[in-house]
């Protein structure tokens, strides 16, 4: 039975967690109803708006993150609601799919690791009416961060509500969505935050709270979920041990603080560039649009994927993802957020350039590693 | 900050749960599409068709109680599908509730505390159609459990499918859904299996299974679920800390043997039942229909609710649960469902009566846990 965890963890999430957050969720049963956990939710909503950058209502739900992209839709939208989705990866294509389960939806597409193009937007939001569009803002499966403020403009314009994938962004991406007009906005536990998959939680516009309907929701409906919670209660029994880990992370996100980890987070980013131009590796978004939670590093030709991670997890105790669907094989994908160090990702990288050199990849060796060693000695 | 958990944990749930269940929990991030989860989600498979007593499709959903009823319903009916709901507390009430958000429901009523009577399920199933019947098996918030098989009689009779709330009797009250003819049947994480809450589990018959569509449920989509566990895996991001728990926890009732936990679970009712009676109390439930995993008993004249409560929670460290809606004030809840013990129930009613004596309630003291006591003794 279960090996000892991997060493490295690179991960596009889950990502690794601080043990206090591990050890926050081995607490013997609570009273869900009792003072003891309405403190808890205190917290959490607190913690949760310093998190989104908000005062406004947010809301925290005992679902992962498509939970809560399925909250804001059926909160926000009915069956015959017009609704674009914007759609550049596998995760913005699954936003569509579930869109289309509750309302009208249209799919505009971009090119996988390419941007989503504001012009565009505009085009197809002038040819039809649109109550909502949806977008990823950083699109995990291609390591591309969309262009949010752009987007935001474009629809704004045209009075739509705008619904955002932030699932691997919030927490670790610039974030001005009272600025910008994003009406819902939705993270998951495990990614920037570092706590433990299974919950998300969604950020409203005054617009959005106010339009919230119940009619075609129940477990997840948000408007009960953000109601309940600014009263310190949830709707349903909560997934307690994941809210106890949910607060410690965000405790520990306010103690380094929301503006250094985001800086922290592009600037590990920044030498995790580095390091993948130093493996003579290419990027494989738009390098105009890397993400800066997670690269995506296309295989140099020869170097079999499965190969590849099996001889990282194997000898070196690393894990990394790889492509998904039409990108399997073709890219492999690395995390850097949530509580990722410098140490991290140079022990990560030291394993990489083993791992490729082993298996015939040419490249200057150690360079890699010293870009995360240089990048991090000058901070 | 957090207080020490009380001593005696007497909750209808959630309720205690072994340490080396929340030991499981406490683990560091594992990747959930590898092989050690994997192992993890075959496990809990087979252990979960153990616990329903089945070997047909089960689900375990990323959500609690209320998400396994969704999806059940979803699942199985869809907008105009007609719906009979027998309800006789809250939580079937809420069944109600949802149902109606899903479907064309109709609720049948009994009286709060009196048991679903199956000639007047017959008489509204003879006067008109209906798809699908629900009801709580167990009726938490009265403790008092439904006569699952004479209701299912009747159900099959008209050839309806059977959806039911379980939440808080499976694992802990005697199961045949085969032999009954149950289509749909919803356990939650939290009751008589005693892991952590967020998890829900269904289990299903071939009929339900073969009928799920999947047009108006993303999230908790029931086929994708049940398709997706059959292949080690999950349609989308699992709450990996509570599905490590739960196997823990289906590990623990293995162990135990489930025919020697409910054994253990009716011995331990009637102990409590007749530590009631030695405190002079009553029952809320109609006596014949009396729950095995919760007893809600009445307050005598003149013992207020919150404060019998208060003074058992600060002067003795024990939690019991009042009454819920229209039976605040008027009753208590014990559970005693999991692996709740003699001792625990001992140490509980050495509670109960210190309390119910010091605020002039007046019975023969040491009867109630000299019941218990003797009960075990008998063991």
């Amino acid at each position: 039975m279960p090996a000892t965890p991997p060493d490295v963890f690179l991960l596009p999430g889950p990502v690794k967690m601080d043990p206090r957050v591990l050890a926050a969720m081995a607490r013997p049963a609570m009273n869900h109803r009792g003072p003891e956990f309405k403190e808890v939710l205190s917290d959490i909503r607190t913690l949760t708006q310093y998190l989104f950058g908000t005062r406004r209502e947010v809301a925290v739900l005992s679902g992962s993150g498509t939970a809560g992209l399925e909250a804001a839709v059926t909160g926000l939208l009915r069956k015959d609601d017009r609704v674009l989705n914007l759609v550049n990866g596998k995760f913005s294509e699954r936003f569509h799919d579930l869109c289309r389960t509750f309302a009208a939806a249209t799919a505009l597409q971009f090119e996988w690791g390419s941007a989503v193009n504001p012009e565009n937007v505009a085009a197809a939001m002038e040819a039809e009416d649109f109550r909502a569009v949806t977008f990823c803002w950083n699109e995990t499966s291609t390591g591309l961060t969309n262009p949010i403020a752009d987007i935001s403009k474009v629809v704004k314009a045209h009075d739509a509500l705008l619904i955002v994938d932030g699932i691997t962004a919030v927490g670790g991406l610039e974030n001005r969505m009272e600025q910008w007009g994003i009406d819902a906005l939705v993270m998951g536990s495990q990614k920037c935050l570092a706590a433990p998959p299974g919950l998300s939680a969604v950020a409203l516009s005054e617009r959005a709270y106010a339009s919230l309907h119940s009619d075609t929701s129940f477990y997840l409906n948000l408007k009960a979920h953000v109601d309940a919670l600014a009263k310190q209660d949830t709707p349903f029994t909560p997934a307690v041990p994941l809210f106890l880990a949910f607060r410690e992370a965000l405790h520990r996100l306010k103690e380094e603080g929301l503006e250094n980890r985001i800086a922290r987070t592009a600037r590990l980013a920044d030498a995790a560039r580095a390091a993948i131009r130093a493996l003579d590796l290419e990027l494989f978004p738009d390098p105009r649009f890397a993400s800066n939670t997670v690269s995506a590093i296309r295989y140099p030709a020869g170097i079999d994927d499965a190969m590849f991670r099996k001889v990282l997890l194997e000898s070196h105790r690393t894990i990394v993802a790889g492509g998904q669907d039409r990108l399997k094989g073709r890219i492999f994908r690395i995390g850097h957020m949530g509580i990722c160090s410098s140490k991290d990702l140079e022990a990560g990288f030291r394993a990489i350039e083993a791992t490729l050199a082993k298996m015939g990849h040419r490249f200057e060796r150690g360079a890699a590693v010293a870009a995360i060693t240089n990048q991090a000695e000058n901070e």
